[in-house]
């Protein structure tokens, strides 16, 4: 395998590239053949530490890892951010091409072997238009399970989303995929899209949901998005966290969801009067309690002592949309240990 | 491998049949570790020689053949004949039992290795509702592609057939697969559908059209619903191909697309007149010309002396829907030679 990649217009990497299905293939036939596992971690690149994380998972469990950097326009709405979506290829690179593991003292180190980053037009060879209506070619959906929360604040989201997966799991053929549980509804999606469609590679088992990462100090998740903060955004952004800890504190203490989601509500719009007060606009979009496995929205009078609740929420801080989740109750085979 | 099947509920056959995902997986991962190519023949049962003539084709391009007989809800409006469609398992086993396929003289004779025979639970893991409004889970579209043709004549048909055949080509993994050129818009959409999706199983070019296998006294193209029909019926359906050859006559006299389908529509004309005396009931439902890369309806005056162009027609004979086509021009890379 070349140990470096000069091609046209792209920086230079100790990571293979490719950019094309059919190169790949033919490394991941090879892959087959010699019976390596492989792991897969999709990404729309601006890496900061929760993708590193989901590598070093994938790293320690596979033989082979591949990541992907793909900005899906079909899961940009036309009034969306997909222009301006932080596009850093050359420190992603750099960030991937520090990552190791060991698996053993006497081993050589594991590192990323390959980074799949195609065109647009190599992934939608029919084209793609970011308007539903003018779109042609082949799509996925995962009916009843993409309407609610993130699906109700972005209908066309969780379609652009499994549409992109689907090719993408056929081209990758991984062995394990590795998702954040920033994003639980669209892991928890796709576990059920890979169970429909009795995918192959990956197994539905073998689609894992690792833990959010945080800012240390202040519990933000980390995300992409966060790039767009300004410095007063940023002081005001962890109250979205600490509004879900309101919320799971009021759970853990015998609550109804109704005033679980009244305390979350309440943490934000204090933080959104002491925003006000430095220039920073806090809107709430949802708080939302969901059943994880239909997604099914919460009675407002629920409680349930046993199954796992998802406590979700998505608000603006200024123009930034910023979302987070945690899973009230037992989450054992939901997210990654 | 096993040379009998014995299992609950189903007839004795020398073919060896899995029911379950998992244990076809097994199977095909032995295939793929001896590097074995697999041909996939997916159909609905009610076998007949067009079946027939496509497991010949796989029996003759590969190492090992698989059949698959599934009859499909998703595919069917609540109005058509699920219910009553023909299921002949005895006899279709029967059938694929008696093919011989010998690659020398001196090889052993190639028979169909499997049968692939699920349920619908199997299938539809969330379930299947033949109404699109209540339906849940994981759904297949092709845009642009199914809304001509037998799609404008059945709206949902087409992402019935585009979700279900995702799911066996997840699971039968074929190296190369076979349609009858009969469902022509189902053979291409399926192509594009392979395409979009970056399947590596079957590859895009590795999706067979095999043309229409037709009864050699009258013409009427075989097909399972062919069984509807009375004796008196059965004399007027072979009216059907009559019509698309006398269209292709005038086109290929150099007739307008609008001419071609009249003479087309005389003969089914025609023939409905001769059927009434009988007390056969003929209905057309359509006559098209269409282009074979987007399915686009030719404009009426249309002439093209190079490209091909596909002639389409479906007709009610009492209360059986029979279709029908033929490539008018070069069908070079569409259809099998």
């Amino acid at each position: 395998m070349s140990t470096s990649s000069v091609q046209a217009g792209l920086p230079l990497s100790t990571i293979p590239i490719f950019t094309t299905v059919q190169a790949y293939r033919e490394w991941r036939q090879n892959a087959f053949l010699d019976q390596k596992t492989v792991g897969f971690v999709p990404t729309m690149g601006a890496l900061h530490d929760g993708h590193l994380a989901l590598v070093k998972r994938s790293l320690a469990a596979n033989d082979l890892t591949v990541v992907s950097i793909f900005v899906n326009p079909a899961q940009f709405a036309p009034h969306e951010d997909l222009a301006t979506y932080p596009r850093t290829l050359p420190n992603d690179l750099a960030l991937l091409a520090d990552l190791k593991h060991l698996p053993s003292p006497s081993s050589p180190p594991r590192t990323p072997s390959a980074l799949f980053l195609p065109s647009v037009q190599e992934m939608y060879p029919s084209g793609i238009s970011q308007e539903v209506g003018r779109q042609s070619g082949t799509f996925v959906e995962v009916k009843g399970y993409g309407e609610q929360m993130e699906g109700r604040s972005r209908p066309t989201f969780f379609r652009g989303v499994a549409t992109v997966v689907t090719k993408l799991f056929n081209i990758i053929q991984p062995t394990n995929a590795y998702f954040g549980q920033k994003d639980i509804q669209q892991g928890l999606l796709l576990r059920r899209l890979v169970t429909d469609l009795h995918m192959a590679h990956p197994a539905p088992e073998r689609l894992h949901i690792v833990p959010t990462a945080r800012d240390p100090a202040s519990g933000l998740a980390l995300s992409s998005r966060n790039a767009y903060l300004s410095e007063a955004e940023r002081r005001t952004a962890p109250a979205l966290y600490a509004a879900l800890q309101a919320a799971a504190r009021a759970w853990d203490a015998g609550e109804s969801k109704a005033r679980c989601v009244r305390g979350a509500v309440d943490v934000l719009e204090a933080a959104a009067r002491a925003g006000a007060a430095e220039g920073v606009e806090v809107k709430v979009d949802y708080v939302e309690m969901n059943d994880p496995g239909t997604f099914e929205v919460l009675g407002e009078e629920a409680r349930r002592e046993e199954a796992p609740v998802v406590l979700s929420a998505a608000v603006w801080v200024g123009r930034t949309r910023l979302i987070d989740n945690i899973v009230l109750g037992d989450t054992r085979g939901m997210i990654m240990g």
